[in-house]
């Protein structure tokens, strides 16, 4: 489908110079884009990429020349991603779900899908299930028993909802991703010998057999509006309680959340980050890729844990922490520097040791 | 249903007080709890939530005051997550996986289902594959040709189950769990560059091209009874051996267990932790969440390995570890304690060498 | 299969000495062999286990005297491993992807599937996707619209491709994988904290409420020749243009790339790893198993990524590194050293301030 650069400028509330009727396709790389593409070049060092490609038109900086670049016409984004948003949805192809309930799709009699359902081939929705208006749920999903889904969900290939799981609008369960495996939560009759190092801190403990017995989730997941869960992620159901994730928040793939997590609104969790059992995180939380949580802990709201790190303790709310284990990031910034040099370091005390203790054998210190 | 408390206390083998008529048909924490829930305050720090719900009955720890805490009758649990197992239990409403095998699953006319079965619609079966009596198997599972499982196994939708494998009794393989993906084991025809590196422990070598070549996977995966693998996980068959996994181990979400690993009997490998090929792994062994242990290494038996922590070597039996690299725990919090205040030790030894060395620049150091 | 050993070291391109006649049907560790078994005991270490075990053939190192061992014949491996693909690839049962397309199987009529397809049931194959000759698809996978693959593809159960994506030949996609999940990508209308963060490297940032707003993936995945995936691995979407994987890379189990990483030729990627967002990798790039690579940068030919480091920053061409944050081998295992004694630097540093500033309190410090 064709838009032109005027419609598009007016639907992403940008202004733009220039052919307003030009008509672009779709949206390309400076270098790549071809005559009926729009370039993406919202910075100035894109401007070589745009004389290496055919692109008549593209979203520039604010203040660009865009005539010196040799375009016809321009949109000027001040927010590059904020843009792309607006445009991606203009442009997005979509997914093809079908048109309707396929016939090789399994719904359990008792089951209530909302009207306007695509539902593809081999997927399976349990029984008493409901599910809101709008579903688009591909091939190969299951929908365990009575599970509630709000309006306009959107259920890739492979995605998986547990039974007694209730979701809101708009969520959107990436290919292969599980909403409500069993909790991980065993425990043996004796005390083992984990709890025993968490009680004493120390690795001398006294070592046992100890067989693990199984504690049952009796709660499920409960998901607000609007989240997403990624590819191959997943989120345990909970023991007592439901596992909660509020409202707007984005989960990315091959995640982890275990059993009686309660997230927060808005928050962003990326790819291959984990909170392990019972930790309580706020809103607006940032858990940047591959970061740890650690199980019964609080996390503020607005935290915001750098890449990688591992978060063993309380975290108040509005800080930015980094490491391993994580501090406020000034200190994790200052730790590391020194890090850097650390073996310099240790050469400095092994002459100040020759300097000051000249005889002194250190080596029982 | 309804449980009486005196029934409850019974089958959980401890003490209960007060009206042992009285009827639950839940658990719930104490401050959410209705009328008909048993709260869950086993510890002194839930008796305001009690106050805030309105339970008539809770679990307890002993000694409490039921009646003071406006309470018709309590059960007493001296250890908690004991008599939560045996609750959870009780209270499970366990999942619909329906009345037989559905007529849209697909068993192949080889294969042997034991009697009891129940298997969902999607859900293909192998040739030759023989389960065990009792099976209780979700929608769109996928069993492969010459599989042999045990009695009771719990298959969750999405769970696979490779060509070959051989697992025992009460298997429980959660949401979109794998076990007997191909090992990733390739070769170069010449040393490769990480073969060098190994080999030297330098980072100088030669550089050269080098295409992987497959090595196949001739083993499967032989699995112990009383064995849960969690949701998204995975586990690689072996090369020329199987890979092991002992009875009553207990696996978590997103981890990952690489080819010809032998793992014992009892372990417990919490979320997102991985173990590399060709590790041993002792019995009784507790990997924390996100822990990582490299191949070809020697972990014995019950090892506790702290979250987060990357063991490069051999560990002794009976050993707990924590850290990257893992040390000894005593050892990790010493060096943790020093990292923290690394950059004020920095500037200590910078004063010391201004004192001790007052003209000398340091700058070659 | 019986295959006569000199057949066997004909194939594998490898002397063979004693018996070329005696026939052997599998592999076995040497310890295991049964008479039938060809022993794999590439080194002296092997010799005892030869002795326990009952084979009459054995891969031997070079040199070895095969007759005071015990055997009837060897076949002499210079380089084990790669002995060990060439016999692997003979002796490799394979699996059984049925015998044609099944009946169970829904294939869009819109699609072509090359010919000698094998597809299982509850496969699902999307319109107008195109798969080349020699395909072997397992039961439960879904391919979704306008895909292309080339020959001689396999995809395990559960093995997913989204809309869009282009695969070159001998693709492998072990069960659960996933190629072509939605790129992770959101904006919040003002610069959120994070980009504070990002911009200032400070914690001290204003506090505000923010909404995501998805950023929708235009471009798919773009995957070379020979490239295989991991069982419950994920490659995400490009946004504009394709991600890219070249030809011959190999990705393990529960591995993570985001969308638009750009990753070169004969890569390997080892287990539980993860590329964020818009890095680019080079060729032969080697990552080690729980490796983080941050999102936006770049990583040269032939880097060595060693286990579980986190790569922050561009590393050059042909570069080995270790650590969090990564370094260069050499200086990360001098910080490893030195950080394994650092209580005991602390505690000298302590002596020699107590020394050369006898009466100075450093608490301040």
């Amino acid at each position: 489908m064709a838009h032109s650069i005027a419609e598009l400028a007016t639907s992403l509330g940008l202004d733009f110079a220039g052919d307003g009727a030009l008509r672009i396709t779709c949206a390309a790389e400076p270098a790549a884009a071809g005559p009926d593409a729009l370039a993406m070049a919202m910075d100035p060092k894109y401007a070589e990429g745009l004389a290496q490609g055919q692109a008549r038109a593209a979203i520039l900086w604010p203040g660009a020349d865009w005539q010196a670049l040799g375009l016809q016409a321009a949109i000027f984004a001040p927010r590059p991603r904020w843009a792309m948003a607006g445009l991606s949805e203009v442009l997005d192809p979509g997914y093809d779900f079908g048109g309707g309930i396929h016939p090789l799709a399994h719904i359990d009699p008792t089951a209530e899908i909302g009207a306007g359902a695509r539902i593809g081939p081999f997927t399976s929705i349990g029984p008493r299930s409901r599910i809101g208006v709008g579903a688009r749920i591909a091939p190969n999903v299951t929908v365990g028993e009575d599970v509630v889904i709000g309006a306009d969900v959107i259920l890739h290939a492979g995605a998986r909802v547990g039974a007694r799981c209730v979701i809101g609008d708009r969520y959107i369960g990436q290919p292969n991703s599980v909403l409500g495996g069993c909790g991980f939560s065993f425990v043996t009759p004796e005390p083992s010998g984990a709890e025993d190092v968490r009680a004493t801190l120390s690795g001398e403990r006294q070592l046992r057999a100890q067989k693990w017995h199984r504690i049952q989730s009796l709660g499920a997941v409960r998901v607000g509006d609007d989240v997403e869960l990624g590819a191959n992620s997943s989120i345990d159901r909970g023991t007592i309680r439901d596992t909660v994730i509020g409202s707007g928040t984005k989960i990315d793939s091959v995640c982890q959340i275990g059993h009686n997590v309660q997230m927060g609104e808005d928050c962003m969790m990326c790819g291959m980050a984990g909170v392990a059992g019972s930790a309580r995180i706020g809103n607006r939380v940032l858990l940047a890729g591959k970061v740890a949580v650690n199980d019964n802990i609080f996390v503020g709201d607005d935290v915001i844990v750098g890449g990688a790190s591992r978060v063993y303790t309380n975290v108040p709310a509005g800080r930015t922490v980094l490491g391993d284990p994580a501090t406020k990031l000034e200190t994790q910034l200052e730790i590391r520097k020194v890090l850097r040099r650390l073996p310099r370091l240790a050469a400095q005390v092994a002459r100040l040791q020759d300097a000051v203790f000249p005889s002194k054998d250190d080596s029982k210190g």
